[in-house]
């Protein structure tokens, strides 16, 4: 079987670390030949995953696709369904997806709990909604790890917000961030992972650290659960998927955004859990069973972002300490440049109570700083 | 830091897998060009590892250097040592290993407990140690997972031995054979795994299943550790090595063999500890702490190979009922060809106690047979 990926950054690189274990030829899309992907698979191709006829082009030499972004072309993906070659998720989930009007207008059809929202194509558009406020606004494409998304409090905000198609939600009054993930496969059957809580940093609006299992009553456990299923099953289409959700001070649940794709709400289920997110979307891509999302112990997981005013060849600052640390498992990515901000590798930590799961989270984020080399 | 690697088979593989989670650039020296390990390294090189030009070009462009078998080209190793490259193990310890005399000879010179042996350059040499039977004919060099080894009982066995150097080794009256993995840094610390209990095929000299933590009594554990630290120290190299050793019925242990590197009897790690034996060498080549060997649960492992009268492109009969068993691991090594007693992939088995994972271990062994495609 010859699968291709559409992108070749961490996501892909670590799909491609799970790829070892079965009998499969790997083929990577991507515009940047140094990309942290480029060297583990069979067929590295140079291509812009947005351009119509690289996608073609290349999903004419494969089986089968998946991605590790959503920002591709889908009009390429819908010709290569015509063409009979299989796309997880489908191009029409993409569709819907990438795009953050769609997707909130498709939460809305299907009854799934979303914050109420007015669509904006521009600027004047966003002032006319003072009633509106608090709300968040999100550009409807290209915002990606806490770029696109504006907090508009008040109409003092609203020159923050964005002069381009968006989304404007009612702000929810947060309890907690969890995340779950969903797995289908092509029979429609599913696989559903323990969700967990994310702890977001207020300033960046990146993940700071996540904690496996989350800490919820039963009840609403069962409410996350649910509501995650039936959006799956509202796509009908194979794939594995993230579903980020918001819980409010009531214990209600909203559905915040939805990744058709291994996501980083899943790193920790290399080590924690007995089948992890990139070892089920192979799963599913090769026709074979679902495997066991259970969790072997509760984890923690800390993203090695790259430090403020640090751009450059990229020195990990305090490597050494955290690999001494027991039981605590470090991915770097591979990527010779830092940035502010940047995705640059993960930690992840077993442990047997939460309370240890955070202490530790803390104490590797305190020793670890993801640098640039001093000159 | 640029790393070499001798080998590009599924030890090769399973290297490059692990390699995954640091910033380091990996090279593979292998004479073909679609072995495991090909695709997953930023720079494969085809030549041949037992070429002195060959191995010294190659080495010449990394930092550092290791092996996936024992049979290299060990003068090569030794120039590039003399030209400041480090090899994990050394070029002197691939010497004395990968020539069964010269092993046997070390261990005597040492005190390791080995059986008792005679030197044979032919077969007339053989048949003068009569007095010395029931005895092991082991060919000095190029046996490999069962060739290279014949069982000498009585004089009629003598046509069996081998025309070439050799040793003849007193048969032990073995009770037991376990593996124990050693990993040794570069500051001579060292870490211990526990010991596993190898089942071998006796028809076909390979391992059958194995299972992790051995069944011993703790006098007898405390005897093995002793010994294979007091063997990792002699060898005064930094690196990874593999301890077979029997247990005979009077409780005497007794070194049978050492591979300097990742070993069969380790590929349980992946899963079922906290430190794999291939991250562990990976902390040796980067200067990285070493990892904790321990386990995070008891486990058992099955060798996935060819079926006897089975040659050609590969099928792997009972994958799908194998990969829907719970917490069980499975691990292809991508290998088109199956050929009988092939190693083309292995399963590891994670479960509470012993009974379970021998239950289980025979389960796998009758759901899966690696054959080749029906024409």
């Amino acid at each position: 079987m010859k699968v291709g990926i559409l992108g070749g950054g961490q996501l892909g690189r670590m799909l491609l670390q799970q790829a070892v274990n079965y009998n499969v030829e790997t083929w990577i899309l991507e515009n940047d030949a140094t990309c942290p992907a480029a060297h583990l698979c069979h067929h590295f191709i140079l291509g812009n995953i947005n351009d119509y006829d690289a996608v073609l082009d290349f999903g004419r030499q494969v089986d089968r696709l998946t991605i590790e972004i959503e920002g591709v072309n889908v009009d390429a993906l819908e010709q290569l369904e015509k063409e009979g070659k299989l796309v997880f998720p489908s191009a029409a989930v993409l569709r819907i997806i990438k795009n953050k009007i769609s997707q909130k207008q498709f939460y809305k059809q299907h009854e799934i709990p979303s914050p109420e929202f007015v669509v904006t194509q521009n600027l004047a558009e966003l002032m006319q909604h003072k009633a509106f406020l608090p709300a968040v606004h999100k550009m409807a494409e290209g915002g990606y790890d806490g770029r696109g998304v504006q907090i508009i409090d008040t109409e003092t905000d609203f020159s923050k917000g964005f002069d381009a198609p968006a989304v404007l939600e009612k702000k929810i009054d947060i309890a907690k961030e969890i995340a779950i993930i969903v797995a289908v496969n092509g029979k429609g059957q599913t696989a559903i992972y323990p969700a967990v809580d994310m702890m977001v940093d207020p300033y960046k609006n990146q993940l700071d650290y996540q904690v496996c299992p989350a800490e919820i009553v039963e009840k609403i456990i069962w409410r996350i659960e649910a509501i995650a299923i039936r959006l799956v099953q509202a796509f009908k289409s194979p794939g594995l998927f993230a579903v980020e959700m918001l819980i409010d001070r009531g214990g209600d649940v909203w559905v915040n955004e939805t990744a058709p794709r291994v996501h980083n709400s899943g790193h920790h289920t290399i080590e924690a859990h007995y089948c992890s997110q990139f070892d089920m979307l192979w799963r599913i891509l090769l026709d074979y069973p679902l495997g066991n999302p259970d969790a072997i112990s509760p984890s923690s997981l800390v993203n090695l972002v790259g430090a403020e005013d640090c751009s450059g060849p990229v020195h990990y600052k305090g490597l050494e300490e955290v690999l001494k640390m027991e039981n605590t498992f470090v991915h770097l990515y591979g990527k010779a440049e830092t940035r502010p901000g940047r995705k640059m590798g993960h930690v992840t930590i077993l442990a047997k109570d939460r309370q240890e799961l955070s202490y530790r989270a803390h104490k590797v984020k305190e020793a670890m700083k993801v640098e640039a080399e001093k000159k």
